[in-house]
């Protein structure tokens, strides 16, 4: 089917401004004319054009009778810039197909105003993948929060390190690899303190080239960071440190914040921090709008507890340690089955020689259901 | 590519068989000319004619000039049926196409003898669903023992029943029909007693009908074996207990034994059977050569600590408890990272909202690189 193609190319476009559009959603569009593509555009950064826009100007009058491919439901609303439906009617496509529908009430009624105009209008082409694409600001529109899509890698038994803690290199290149990618789609790299103590990460974007290096933030209720960590010695001005309140008034807050890290008080102590109140904080501060926590255990088991998981990627590499005698994938109480937390099993694939399950939110479920 | 779409067929043809045939492996053929089928043919039993002998006989005369489709490479040696070759070479196909070679020794050379009587021969086609068809036969001829293929399902944190021991449904229907299917696969299905305590489980294929069910095997090394479980009460005549050789002498055992159930004494005790002799045993009295071991947790660990799992098939609900108060995945001692066990994973993917894993030992990966 051509439309799957072309949407393929739209998609591939859109991911250029994964990560960098937010709070805006990351859009792609290419426009096609008797099979050829006349023209790609994407949207790159807010305040900047839209994706239809972008690949509209560039057609030309080439678009006159051409299919307008885009990811998203295009807007019908005067925000920063006016609506796209607008010039799609004044372009002269003939066609139009969406990947997914907005489910933003501000911006949706694209797709009715199109087909009013009498253009003819396909929608829910390759929708799973627009829908991933979009995972971001789609919980920024339906949960108000930023984004936040755990990362963790495990034995098929569930072990994320040994009983000595031994955790490096569990999965093998291409995951790593991977992740590396997946870094970059967001605009925040979040560890507990434990992870810091254990591998004293960078947690930057290091196998392909990024104009911006995602924030690192670091939860750490008693600020128990080392001043001599390659966080705070090579990255302080990137790095948010999450921490009680009454640590800010500790020495070692104002050690660290003389070294120019930022802390973001929130309430709660060791182990029971707000991440919530976190996740807005960051949001209104720092302008995060999207985190990938990479564990540990005990934080991925706080985010569990605290119902902020949207998104669950799970790395199993193909061994096992058997028992129970090492660290958990979440590190928080056992439930009963009965009330296990649940998921949506989104996606599952080989990424080298592990395997990778892709999950949402059952929340995020629901609103796909629904688009 | 027309190849992969007559594998396939040959595929289907040769599952009609999956779990009949052994020793032998299953196999299909299928006999192409000019783009249309013209005739199918698999192997039904031992003893019963090869694939391509059946395919070659119902195409006849039109067999002159097509192509042959099988999934393993033919025969070339006289066994209880002449050499495949032969019939190949005198049917007057122009050319042979095959999904994996044969690592039998004995078999071997099939693909060099029809190259050599000028027939083009193509190998390779779906090699990864070619060998996982013939898993059960790869396994017999280069490790000598029967096929163990153990199935399990747990939550995304490896818990295969709560801290309660709850643990039915922890997966949706379609995992559960495919259970039953892969249940048709074997000449037995086997459990631990606490399997059986537990669940009273019957063990048998029920999705779909079935010539014959497969037996059913419960290790049990002290005979905890209710008489009044439903095994015993419906299938005792199909049920072989793998237990201890000083538990042959009990009353329990004569009590089991008058009611039909036959007793497979094997060298150790509680926890340490030596599961390696209950195989060879079951193979030896009971033609036994493929086995579906569902569980629990504690058979799971001494099959993997014994080296015994040609095969795991992971199902994972997407669900978690959290923590690790919970009975876990594999009921042995807990290894470090670096002498973790270590399987290949084959393939995943999902079934319904499940996640399937199918993993293979690392033997079979390098019998599966070396073909």
């Amino acid at each position: 089917m051509n439309d799957c193609y072309f949407m393929e190319l739209a998609l591939a476009e859109a991911y250029k401004g994964k990560g960098k559009t937010l709070p805006n959603p990351a859009v792609g569009a290419v426009v096609v004319r008797e099979g050829r593509v006349v023209a790609t555009g994407y949207h790159e950064a807010p305040g900047r054009p839209h994706a239809e826009a972008v690949a509209l100007e560039r057609a030309g009058d080439k678009a006159k009778g051409a299919t307008l491919y885009v990811t998203l439901e295009p807007c019908n609303h005067y925000g920063r810039t006016p609506p796209c439906t607008e010039k799609i009617i004044a372009s002269g496509v003939k066609r139009v197909v969406v990947g997914l529908r907005d489910p933003n009430p501000v911006a949706s009624g694209g797709i009715e105003r199109l087909r009013g105009a009498g253009i003819e209008v396909t929608v829910g082409v390759l929708k799973e993948r627009c829908f991933e694409l979009v995972e971001d600001f789609l919980t920024l529109v339906t949960c108000g929060r930023s984004f936040l899509h755990l990362k963790l890698a495990s034995t098929l038994d569930g072990a994320t390190a040994d009983r000595d803690g031994r955790s490096k290199w569990i999965t093998g290149g291409e995951a790593r690899r991977l992740v590396h990618r997946l870094r970059s789609y967001h605009n925040a790299v979040m560890v507990g303190i434990g992870t810091v103590l254990a591998d004293d990460p960078l947690l930057t974007v290091r196998e392909f080239p990024v104009e911006k290096q995602p924030i690192a933030v670091v939860v750490d209720p008693s600020l128990k960071l080392p001043v001599n960590c390659r966080l705070v010695k090579e990255r302080a001005a990137e790095l948010v440190v999450v921490t009680a309140q009454e640590s800010l008034l500790s020495y070692k807050a104002s050690l660290l914040q003389d070294l120019g890290v930022r802390l973001l008080p929130v309430f709660g102590g060791e182990g029971r921090l707000d991440l919530e109140e976190a996740l807005n904080g960051l949001k209104e501060e720092f302008s995060v709008y999207s985190l990938l926590c990479e564990g540990g255990a005990r934080l991925a088991g706080s985010l569990l507890v605290q119902g902020l998981v949207d998104r669950l990627s799970l790395f199993y590499a193909p061994k096992a340690l058997g028992g129970r005698d090492f660290v958990p994938i979440f590190g928080c109480e056992s439930r009963s089955l009965e009330e296990a937390f649940n998921f949506w099993l989104f996606e599952c694939g080989k990424v080298g020689s592990d395997a990778l399950l892709k999950l949402y939110s059952r929340e995020l479920e629901m609103l796909y259901r629904r688009l």
